[in-house]
């Protein structure tokens, strides 16, 4: 977790406070159950609720937790501070340790994946309206870094709306798959405690039961969660990219909002840099190197071992925080997207009309132009474009052998930008749904 | 592609001659579509369709390939020659070699998937299988590598089929993910082609039309079906692992099945080494190794760039022949996988029913012994066994101190093996539904 | 970067404190040589070492930069306020932060070197005692898992000395890489700073001057650094998996040390988890999962651009803290390892002298006995001691086909522990130099 | 392998052709060993020798191993056929298969790095050339994607070529460090064989001795081979995105060769798309994914788990042949990329002189003007240039204000390009030594 690279509300999911306000929520809820079963006294499990408004001291436990070595027990035996040793006797009765620790870990990462979600409605938001606000704002567009035929900004927008969407439905399907609790015991038999306060516990935390677990909730849901994050940061690197390369000093056709008071670009009115771009870049890098120790984590030796813990320590929040900042951070670099159409069509036209030679060769074949003549005719007029710079519309009209194939008025229609933008609409239609 | 580690049917998914025919496919239908829209004669449209047998001459399309210096020019070329230079004159037209090549991957994705689907199926149905066959099969659960509490072996064939089962849904959402085409031209704006012309083909080869695309369909998409693959991949790991840990000369529960002629283990009985597992678990990291990639090849430049065509000639074929492979192998580890249920008796009494400590523990404290006494019965008696090798509940019963405070038959009822498996019909339920 | 898997003294050189003081250090060092060329008044480079003993004001700081949205400048602004407005006049002149940044960042990767040199240190010392204590300590050796042919423990700890010992070359050599600073302005062109001033600054710094910068050091060192302590912590992980193999309680052939005091194992004797080594495997793909960002951030576009910050805001500090950590645990559980020789040899005749099977067939062939005959001899005595639990030279010795062709002596030599062993002496002197 | 990524020369190490005569070569100097130390008879080494100029039959080979189920078994039994039964007899005695697979492995990696180092001396070599050929060619240096201060292409090449030779020296210990080999028996011990043996073949093979092996050699050797490729491929990726970034229209200051007689392009001469350097950009990826399963390899069970095994037969062709085909490629593109130099003089001057701003600016405050009014009066000229595409040195001669505290010489001097370049040849001496 890199402090500038997080926000509170996030962070907050990870800090010992919460975690601690979790267990007790599990071992209050377990309480419940066991008090139901009969198993543990009903006085002692309403007792346990007294506890429900206090703010856990972390020092406090910190300080049991370095004579008693254990982090659980720490825990119980503060919050017994709080409730009366005699009253707090049955609280965590028939329960392991991983019980409490893996359902946590359950329902932090469901939170994380609220706020996630809630990240990629901003996004969303803010594509859509760009999307329709550009709709019609035509530009080039490139395959390889090269010219190819126009397209619009709208469009740009509209699939990167089209990508982020599918990313929140596959964050929605791993939200599920690691909304699951587990309270089952030392090797998940239930040997010790019964069935039904796993299920109590996980109805009141939003959870479902784990089917079958073992010593802990098995890992595979997790590293599907955190290959998801990854995906969604690929995508996020994917828009980013794109905006790096549209500031480009060459090809300025957006930029980075840049507000006007903001030094150091006073002196060199051009160097304003994509830095928040690059930053999600970067950030992308981080959330996806957690993928591969997700995936590592899932073959543990039997009914479990730890390596994954100190893995999912590291993993967990950083790759929830990191996603969480950087997708709010994108969120604002698309809703102040300065964007530029005039330079879109001056760069459009750096070759005057040579983005649609292709179209006037389609056309001269139609016309009955044999493909080796078609191609000669495009060529010759093509290059003078190229090399001296000549307009290519008007070097067509006046090449005799093309205007013997092709009148002025089919020329002139070739280097219509609206056969290139006819399908916007059906577009944003496949993608918004009805406009 | 290993060829030790591929299995035909999913091999000739990634042949030329596949991608030939769905090259051709696509083709076809695209001029079906294009004659419905009038765009070309119907009798054009019909022609094509003449080849619908022909297994294409992959020597001869890349002896074309290599005057052309195109392969998707080089096809039809051939084509040309199998249906005639004049009917063909409409084939391909208005669509882009994208729009043919990107559309035939995810097919031969979808494709894929489907082997992969039954692949799954096959190692679950084995899964089922055992786990009914040995679920009151007692054996050590173990945590850390460290005996634990009993649990069955039934209740590990369960989990690995929950798990399964999980992946098995995550792989039809990402073949689902993947099923889509795109025949949208250059920069994806149908300028030189009608939507209609990419609904229908998308129709006919099982795929939903890509909303939105640029020249090519996007890569979050593929990310996403790399990714599952990976977990799937590290749930056989998973497996895989415990099954060795089950093979190894001091444990000895379980053994891959050795064939009564295999050779080289006849002087050495004990030497029968879990090969195949291990083979899957090197497999594993192969399938998994390629979710990075497919993740780094989302952020195309602008409308695309080819530098996730090079990675995707390795991964596909790799990742999905690699995963056919080693699930194959793996439902056959599972079906034929000798099980003893004799030695896992014997490794949970290695300690003569130190297992059992922490139930008598707990059994002293709720007889009202306090916990730091009960602590110190148990223990001195426990280190009996551990030291001496003497049977804990004989030591029990001999200890005064602790007959005050347990009967004879309570100390018995703590060494019985069915308080542990009470529940297993029930977990049974909730993995495989009514029993 | 994970609190209870820090250090203090690594975790000191990504604080914020040493930061600020390597930055006064170059800027300090860069005055004294813009004096020396006289591009800067003498006095004033004097002034800047009225600093030398400051410990900056982090707080401070962070509160001007609040307000002038730069680090670099204030940090400057701070230093002012020491050496007073006037004489910090020329500090930084000619100079881009990225000087400053980026020879910091090598300045704290080569001191992070150092001390993880240390840490391997002391793993080899240990290492080596360990060695030498159990260079004749015969255990089973094993491949796949299943008992092969004898070997020693002192082999064991010697591999992995010899590993580590590579292990720490590598890291001579990478700490050699990314031993260089960089000042050479905003494109490395040194248009407005002497290529003197960074040679004498990286002199003072320990650095060698990058002999070709851009606006930044070139990433492939630290691609480079990096990927080597991911080969470091992947070769820890070679040791903590078998030390958890050793510790299962079936092989229980070592146990990482457990303080007697240490509760929770006082009523399970035989619940003791290796969870220091447990805890190392996940440390190590911690770790390694900073490979792959590492290299992503080696493709900068053209003279810089930010992308590779962010990533190294995270994995600079936690991959060396994290490596420091797991190094000095390992080093303590080497030092500590409790080994158990008896039960080395109780589990190496877990089946009677089986392990020697392989000897007997090869004698059985030298004297002339026909392979398959004596295949056949070896495996009926084998499964007498497999399947029965005989004693497989008394089953030799009494099967006379087998004395027909080997002397009682002859038999009796094959099961000489010390055939195994001969060459101990030798490796040892290979791995340790002279004995 | 992919057949369209990998040259013949390269690929011919991974054949079984080249497998099976490494393994026969090993057998046969092993024989001649152990003939030197008495073991076998003289006679029998000498016959090994007969088969020197066998090309051994591979189909042969596999229909043997069908019968044995052993590779190793069924090489031998060939060699057999080659040089008598009786002959054979004494061939591999006292060896393991993994004492000549795992040797033979290294040796074909030391064979593979020599090819890589080829490559990588004609890259340097294309690097150096170009170099020199463009030492003074200016262009603009560019942070962010944006305009900064000139530098010159030969800059460019030049850091390429250092960051190149780094990895050529990287190489070469990776080399160094896979040159072993290890004849060491079933478990590392030597019991069967003498250490002689493995130092006379590792000799004659050109490789040392593995200080300490278990059945295999450390796999910590391996994977710091594939991170040392990893590194280099990442140094490619930096070269291919910089030639790609040049050829993007907007910029165009360099384009991958492109025959005249390439047809596609003869109609669109604006659309050459740079499709070497983006398949390089994949290929990075493809070797780069490699390194994180050969770390996974290093942690073995014991004296070793066959893992590693399926992971190698996947990772050491395929990351070693595209590699070898990518470099080979990359040096081709280096050798024969059109250089546009003015083009780049026209980029830089995109907005005329602006790039000299800040100098302007440190000029100003140096002859004594404050910082606020410098600021001010470089900025409102610079707006002219940025808004209304006016000439900035034209601008601040014409500035009252400016002129003030700068003559119009002064000013005249700031536009110097020789300002910008007075180091080049410093560098050039870092870099390529004397020139």
């Amino acid at each position: 977790m890199i402090p500038r690279y997080s926000r509170p509300e996030m962070t907050a999911i990870w800090s010992p406070e919460t975690k601690f306000k979790i267990w007790y929520e599990i071992e209050a809820h377990a309480c419940d159950a066991q008090a139901a079963l009969g198993v543990i006294p009903k006085a002692n499990a309403e007792a346990v609720w007294k506890a429900k408004d206090v703010a856990f001291d972390v020092a406090r436990i910190d300080e049991i937790e370095a004579v008693t070595k254990h982090d659980v027990i720490a825990f119980l035996t503060h919050l017994a501070e709080h409730i009366g040793a005699d009253e707090a006797r049955f609280v965590h009765q028939g329960m392991t340790s991983s019980d409490v620790l893996d359902t946590t870990l359950n329902v932090q990462l469901v939170r994380a994946a609220d706020i996630l979600l809630a990240d990629m409605d901003r996004v969303l938001a803010a594509l859509k309206k760009r999307a329709f606000e550009h709709k019609d704002t035509v530009r080039i567009g490139r395959s390889h870094g090269i010219h190819a035929e126009p397209t619009t900004m709208g469009l740009t927008f509209a699939r990167f709306y089209a990508e982020m969407e599918r990313g929140r439905q596959r964050l929605v399907h791993a939200r599920e798959e690691i909304a699951t609790g587990a309270i089952s015991g030392a090797v998940g038999t239930f040997a010790n405690i019964d069935p039904a306060v796993e299920e109590h516990v996980c109805l009141q935390l939003g959870l479902k039961p784990e089917p079958i677990s073992t010593q802990v909730i098995p890992r595979d849901r997790h590293a599907m969660f955190f290959a998801t994050l990854g995906v969604i940061a690929s995508s996020m690197e994917n828009i980013a990219i794109e905006i790096r390369h549209m500031q480009r000093t060459e090809v300025l056709e957006a930029e980075e909002f840049f507000s006007p008071g903001q030094k150091g670009s006073s002196a060199m009115p051009h160097k304003r840099n994509p830095v928040l771009t690059e930053n999600l870049t970067g950030l992308a890098r981080l959330v996806r190197m957690t993928v591969i120790p997700a995936m590592e984590n899932v073959a543990l030796w039997h009914e479990r071992d730890i390596s994954h813990s100190s893995v999912e320590r590291g993993i967990a929040p950083d790759a929830t925080i990191t996603l969480d900042f950087a997708l709010s951070r994108l969120a604002g670099v698309i809703e102040k997207l300065v964007i530029y159409p005039e330079n879109m069509l001056r760069n459009m036209n750096k070759f005057k009309g040579l983005v649609m030679s292709q179209r006037v060769l389609l056309a001269l074949t139609q016309a009955g132009v044999s493909r080796e003549d078609a191609y000669r005719l495009v060529q010759r007029n093509a290059m003078k474009v190229w090399e001296q710079g000549a307009d290519f519309k008007t070097e067509l009209l006046g090449d005799a052998e093309v205007t013997a194939a092709l009148s002025p008025a089919e020329i002139e229609e070739k280097f219509d930008l609206g056969y290139h933008t006819k399908h916007v609409d059906t577009i944003f239609r496949r993608v918004f749904g009805a406009l």
